[in-house]
């Protein structure tokens, strides 16, 4: 028998990483930090394991993780979530995503997907049996094109997924985006999926706009967020999802059946370590330095660049270089000057290739500074 | 719409464990031990978080992590896994499950279960679109009664989901089983899953025989297995599957897009510690002294029971005592004496009642006096 994803081989990430590390490559691909996380939160952990939390967290997440994230919620975007009935752990973001759209989409259903877009997204809607239907963003800046939005909706749109900041782009939904959307769906049941794992990496003094600040939107929504972006702990797979009752019901099924439950010594210490407000208020001006930094980096380079609006990605354009396809180049990129970066057709279904490279600012200035000096070579 | 699965409320285990905490009962019910896992486990893992270790593990697993199940797979059951690519770390044993599932059965398709069986199962063939079929383990015993197993496979028969130690009767399957069930297969391409995470918990001298160890087995097989149950460490969520390089190709492309990867400190930690042999090599005795203390508990008490074979549970069976629904005796046995055990019920999909309860026994000679007393009573 074939297989059930015929198309699908090892994720772009894993290719450049991989292709990085072999090459001994400055990885600025997969999105992840080359510095550590804060010590007090690892401290935590030890003391919970020791404390003898190694057990299994309860299947929706730790009650005072969900309690904590509640009220952080409240605190940044003005809703507050009922920890018992909206809010769920996950085991990353990935593991959210999966759940949400396991939980709704059926087959025969479509599912309208904005690209560039996450690669996980439409494998699982194919595995469900759904349809992607494909709306492009808008060059040159990625924006949402919401005639095409409206005029593919159809009768059998059962969910809409949304990502934002947007990966791996950086673009950044705004307040009338968001209205614009809950417009399109007024009157309809399609769903929203909303992907806000850079919530807290916003730069220029603009804000996140979340779905969970638009009561029309909240109420048909999934909203998925990540601790392992927000408090580097890419490997630790903390994530959670927001979502009304009915609907955190059917995506606590799926998790039950996916992972059960989250890895305790983190649920516990990352519920004790978000008291440290400071810690994601501080995040968009940590980041924005970073991208600062990486920018002026570039600017000895033949890349050309619109600074980044959120996310720890920075794309470049690089069609005054070469018209090499972007894959190959960032091979060649890897391989001969040393600096990994994910080439944007990976995240198109059909590899539209429109001549991106997303390179990953997560890091410290060194690798920052060595990555700029070998990318001026090119 | 409807749910996608309007059959499932939240798992048993959840149900007793909440009910055991709201009533400060002895929870015997869901399956993790209330002592701590190895001090130097421990201490690995904030070894290795202090090292910088927090960032996303490669998606199959860590190498180094691969490579040591290879070799323990190699000394306990005489074979060698390729670490590359028939080894695929997960984040936990029941994510292994879903993506053995989910990457081999499509929509009608036939997956043979043996019930009483882990409730995981049947949500998951029924969300791949694939419908089970159930054949009964056989009372007293509990034994595969292979005619009836043979006389159900049909065309459309994909996979048979097989578990050893078993889940929740502590049963242990025979080398002349597995040969039954090669023989069986042999000829077919139908598939095996084989859930093998007790696989260090069978007494009395007995051995586990691994599907690993049967060479026309498992080359058609994936065999699941925990470190959470081997550890003492249910609350990591660390898991593997090991299968054929076609079959582990398919299962990656849906933990990639499940999960994406697991735990990297925890992943350090158990890699290294899987050096101590000690600690699984004692494991039967460890967990065969505390089945024997509990048994000896159970004398003073109107519980029948036959020892358990395997895994860390004992049935028991209470038709002498009661005919109330095993839920409802479950129930009234956490409210009213104060001890939480698993009704067996729950392992069936139409809930047979054969009047037995589940106790997990991973628990410390204080606790488990403590319940007998209270057991005593009933
Ligand atoms: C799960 S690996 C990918 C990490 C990430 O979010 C990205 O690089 O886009
Ligand atoms: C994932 S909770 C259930 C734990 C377990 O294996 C059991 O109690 O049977």
């Amino acid at each position: 028998p074939t297989s059930k994803l015929p198309d699908v081989g090892t994720t772009i990430f894993t290719v450049m990483s991989t292709l990085a590390n072999e090459h001994k490559a400055i990885n600025l691909s997969q999105g992840f930090p080359d510095f550590n996380c804060p010590e007090p939160l690892m401290n935590l952990v030890t003391k919970y394991m020791h404390e003898g939390f190694n057990q299994y967290a309860p299947m929706a997440g730790l009650p005072q993780l969900r309690q904590k994230i509640s009220l952080k919620t409240e605190k940044v975007y003005g809703y507050r979530p009922d920890p018992d009935t909206e809010v769920t752990v996950t085991s990353g973001a990935t593991e959210a995503l999966n759940a949400a759209i396991s939980a709704v989409v059926k087959p025969g259903d479509e599912v309208m997907v904005l690209e560039p877009c996450y690669d996980s997204y439409v494998p699982v809607i194919r595995l469900c049996g759904g349809s992607p239907v494909f709306v492009p963003l808008s060059l040159p800046d990625f924006s949402v094109d919401w005639d095409q939005v409206k005029n593919r909706l159809s009768s059998r749109t059962r969910l809409i997924i949304i990502n934002t900041p947007h990966n791996p782009t950086g673009a950044v939904m705004s307040r009338q985006d968001m209205n614009t959307l809950a417009n399109l769906l007024n009157g309809t049941d399609i769903l929203v999926l909303s992907d806000e794992v850079y919530e807290h990496m916003v730069f220029d003094g603009q804000e996140h706009f979340s779905v969970l600040q638009h009561p029309q939107l909240r109420e048909r929504s999934f909203v998925v967020s990540s601790f392992g972006k927000t408090y580097h702990t890419t490997g630790w797979k903390v994530g959670y999802a927001v979502a009304p009752p009915q609907l955190s019901k059917e995506l606590r099924k799926m998790h039950q059946f996916i992972t059960f439950s989250t890895a305790t010594p983190f649920q516990l210490a990352i519920a004790d370590f978000m008291e440290e407000e400071a810690h994601y208020l501080e995040l968009p001006n940590f980041y924005q330095a970073k991208r600062d930094f990486f920018l002026q980096q570039l600017q000895q380079t033949r890349f050309e660049f619109m600074p980044s609006a959120g996310t720890y990605f920075q794309l470049v354009k690089y069609n005054g270089i070469t018209d090499e396809h972007d894959l190959d180049f960032a091979k060649r990129l890897t391989t001969e000057t040393g600096v990994a970066a994910i080439p944007i057709s990976a995240f198109y279904h059909d590899k539209t290739d429109n001549k991106y490279l997303r390179f990953c600012f997560a890091k410290s200035e060194e690798t920052l500074r060595a990555a700029g000096e070998m990318l001026a070579k090119v």
